[in-house]
């Protein structure tokens, strides 16, 4: 045997290595990054769908329009500014020294993808990278759209989807999603990490409480629909959407596209299908358990606790959306059976937070707080009850796992989740009110009254979303 | 040459079997089938929507809510007990040694997912293979739901939903798909298995055929809707459907989620890309075939035998299901022009099967039966006449392959397929009957007559699936 | 150290890289084309949701119908003759010798598959080929089904969809993506290549010009619809669609089905992540571009240029549709900017056809050939002008990369894409002019008059879409 020929065989195998190496990291991770990205993005027609079902007719023009700007507008502000914010110019490539701080991405030396690194990199490089976190970026301003229905500007809302899309939520997936970021468990320097980093595997937090507590600010400083409220405070009848089958579809989408949001953050599939998995496990069992733990409980608590005594639809398509929300932080780091135990908690939580704010008298047709804000919380929070040392990835700066206080984990996960939450409500809130104070000061943030008594389709946008069928329904003004 | 630098590559090359390995088992086979699975979740979405297309107004709501109650209590039946009859606690695993028996799997052992094979298996492991399987057995459950629609009680939809989905259904899946059980073409040992075993590659006889008979004994003993056949016994008007788009949008979803029921069925992708590939193929065209010729049929028949002399969207719908699932056992073994004639002969059989339950009083508005029960029945046993001898994956005990008679195949198959028809028959036709007899006995079965006439959704729901149009809707009770 | 040893490794190793080049080319591919196929199938679903949505209720069912019938007879039709014109019986095998010629496939010898190899090839075989274009070819027909809605027989159209989806489009795939065709910039062979062969990577030119420039024919020689414009020639109002919750419904479907097209268009994942990937940020920011171009541009522009000063939904699905087809031809070979720039094109473009095909008097419903027709000739035009030279895949006879004259190029690619541009022009229209030309003079081109005015759903249908609401309707007659 010539060493000529073991020379030969050495390189062959030196290139089967890369070979290897290549279909895992470029073109499996790649497409699974792409396979995850369209679920995702088929998210926003659910939140279109769900959205104009939970309108009424007059105004259901204008919310589809802007559920499909959300996706429009989304990808034109996340291409030219936040993708920049969000991930350092070198994120992606695959020993990455970050250039960025702990806070903030590197901005302009990555807007429009100027810092994506041409290299094939290991989640399938920036290309993908950046279509996979658009979709997100798109359902955050699109979670608020939900809250100002019925009564929003149009100039008032492409202002604040800029701004959400562009910089409020992109920063936050710096804190938490960029390796680079103080909040962010995969964050593998102690001194740039504040504990544990957060474990918010696919958005409990980024993506959810950034839309569900913007949207709080904006319904509660744009005010109530016209005569949602009677004189002693009482929500007044005639409000719901106009058709619960568009309601029940865009739930259904939503749940599909979740399975591409919470399973894509695996990021790909290399070494990950048993995580991926095992994602899709818990997702679907916390989605089912809040709907039926919502369905009953909506029947059967007493009148003064928001019971109806009938099984009712939406109050089911919000829970199990509460639901999907409550498991998405967790979604990777807890058991099957927790997922059933996070469920039920999300319906009741859900359905406090309903009742709350119309107690509150803050009007939200979608409750879209009550569903993303107040169930994103808990998703953060059940973290640190329980995540598995099995599954965790939270560390502390000795290395340690950190897990569930539930299995007998020491708490500096749970101070750590409940760190992010306050941080990611600190930011939301007080950017979102400074902006939705100076858009109501402005006096673009709200239509006039006519208008908003017209329906904003006939008014704004030529005439009824079902032309034909106009003179025979009812306008609730 | 060192003989060290030879050990050195041979470690090497070890390692990249392993990897090689592992990409195929553990990355590639489970993204397939995470992708498979959503499709066919989506398909709970498609059936929905058919549902409530095919009601009038006043039960939209009503069968909306069973549509997505069948997708969250059989996420959580499923998982709590379903799995366990269906497969042995190690079935997932390389070298399963099959601890249960062939008739019903481990149970208790396999609840909650507890047999769980913590090691990455072939199949990705029991994660991706439950949430795969989860889809299909929410199938099931739903098919009944068409049948029982309009005037069923939500308690004994819960009911039979648990018992379907955690029961009955399970064990014909034991029977057929856990490579244990004794109708199963995959067991390899001939004495646990009835001759060839059953070849039903994605379920005609598996899924549609227990959802379509159990649908018959439902609608049979449940009766048909207030007014449904005048005192000759003639089909009344009035009682079609209320929206013929999300008619369609239900079937085209169906059909796009069939690509993941069939394709799917590879469990997959590993050495199983031609296979799959050429499933699209034969789905396709039998889809195809069936709605061409069921829209002729109702166009062309003379009026006796159902032929109406209009194009019929709906009957088109119908037929292209029929034919979908009359091609889903053999989609694997058949050829393409096959295909095409068993789309054929499906659109006979649906029309047949609808015509005779209307002339037997049966009142099954979405014809459940019809599609899933006499188009399943058809699909099992076409195996036994178009299966080739290239593709039959069916062997006699002698281990030689058994194959199609219209090629000259023994018979054998034939008659494994029409015994297991006839076992699927007596276990789903006999427990149907009993409990949907309790349920009647019970008086928890059907719905008082002025809650019917009324509707359910004002009387059970809150109102209207469409609030504003309520005045303007005709009722037909 | 043995040689016998050494040549197990070599042997070892040999194995290894059959195992390696068996997951690339008929696992990955494979199940990446399914993928791509299945997205692309649910474009057909969105098709009919967008055309329902678009047509008034009066004939919702019929559009629905012709919908369902694009796929079911596109399939039977693709399968025993189209993919034979389209396809060489051996273009799928890895060195194909081309035995057809450089205008048409082989025809016969590749009817129903039969010139089918057998082998699995690099495109993971003809099976999942003939699927992923089975899905592309229903496109065209349904293209032309919106042009003539509301007024065309069902009998001409079964014979215009089985022409173009036999024979027509067919002819058009031969010539620019078989890489024996004389316009296919894959075809290596300069002798039987015109020019570079032209950069078409997804069909702007393929696809929707020849769906759009059929649809153009039909509609011209068709006449609008009874009443559409006034003896000044304006056109007249109430002929808007019926809802814009189904229209939007499908635009979203056919965007993300659109991921299927354009990513799927690079026909595997093998050494194709990057450019699979760059694919969906392209296609999506023109898609986003075109959309909110176009809904400022329909309310700002003065009255007599089409302006409403209203924020137009219907106009901004279209526009969003007139983008993505804008980028399909060159969404692999332009950079993200000119994406953006593109879709701001193509809002224009789509705006300005859509104008003069009124000032024409020519009546497309669903303004087929503006977005389809007009968009995919700038689609193809634009390549001549961004395409990048680290993108391009044209060369000229010496082998040398052609790229847009904006970076420099020479313009040979420019005039390929012109002169491509013309012959699908030529062909289409000469062919499509003919054909509905005879369908007129055989008078079964167009519906009675009385049956127009009645609705093509009470008369040929059997009834409303919507039964129950029927009377309750203006009918706009």
């Amino acid at each position: 045997m010539s060493s000529a020929e073991v020379a030969a065989l050495q390189a062959q195998v030196e290139d089967l290595t890369a070979t290897v190496a290549h279909i895992q990291d470029d073109e499996l991770n790649t497409f699974y990054l792409m396979w995850a990205g369209v679920l995702v993005f088929l998210m926003q027609l659910g939140f279109a769908m769900l959205s104009a079902g939970a309108v009424r007719t007059k105004n259901a023009s204008n919310i589809l329009l802007k559920g499909l700007l959300d996706a429009c507008l989304g990808a034109i502000v996340w291409y030219l500014i936040g993708y920049g914010f969000a991930y350092d110019a070198d994120a992606q490539a695959e020993n990455s020294d970050h250039t960025g701080n702990s806070f903030i991405g590197t901005g302009p030396s990555n807007f429009a993808l100027s810092g994506q690194t041409k290299e094939e990199g290991a989640y399938g490089g920036d290309w993908v990278g950046w279509f996979f976190q658009y979709a997100f970026a798109a359902a955050g301003a699109t979670i608020v759209s939900g809250a100002v229905a019925e009564r929003c500007q149009l100039s008032a809302y492409l202002i604040y989807t800029v701004a959400i899309t562009g910089f409020i939520y992109p920063v936050i997936v710096h804190w938490i999603w960029d390796t680079g970021g103080f909040l962010c468990s995969w964050n593998p320097n102690p001194d740039s990490r504040w504990l544990t980093g957060m474990v918010d595997f696919a958005g409990s937090g980024v993506v959810h409480m950034t839309g569900g507590w913007a949207a709080l600010c904006a319904a509660a400083i744009l005010g109530p629909r016209l005569g949602r409220f009677d004189e002693t405070g009482k929500a007044v009848a005639g409000y719901s959407g106009h058709s619960l089958p568009l309601a029940v579809l865009g739930t259904f989408l939503l749940w599909g596209g979740w399975y591409g949001f919470n399973q894509g953050s695996t990021l790909g599939i290399k070494d990950q299908g048993q995580t991926a998995a095992r994602v899709g496990v818990t997702t679907t069992l916390s989605a089912g358990s809040a709907a039926v733990t919502g369905l009953y409980l909506k029947y059967a608590l007493p009148a003064k606790l928001g019971g109806t005594k009938v099984w009712d639809l939406g109050h089911t398509c919000n829970s199990l959306l509460g639901g999907l929300v409550g498991i998405t932080a967790g979604c990777s780091v807890v058991e099957p059976y927790a997922a059933l135990v996070i469920g039920f908690v999300a319906a009741f939580v859900y359905h406090g937070a309903s009742c709350l704010m119309r107690k509150m008298k803050v009007d939200d047709p979608l409750d879209a707080f009550a569903v993303h804000g107040a169930c994103g919380v808990l998703g953060c929070i059940v973290v640190g009850l329980f995540a598995t040392k099995e599954y965790t990835y939270a560390f502390n700066d000795d290395g340690e796992a950190e897990y569930g206080i539930f299995y007998g984990g020491s708490g500096l996960l749970l101070a750590t989740q409940i760190a992010g939450v306050i941080m990611i409500q600190i930011w939301v809130v007080s950017l979102s009110t400074i902006m939705f104070f100076i858009l109501r000061k402005a006096e673009i943030l709200r239509v006039p009254m006519s208008v908003e008594e017209a329906g904003l389709d006939a008014s704004k946008h030529g005439g009824s979303a079902y032309p034909e069928q106009v003179p025979y329904v009812v306008g609730n003004a």
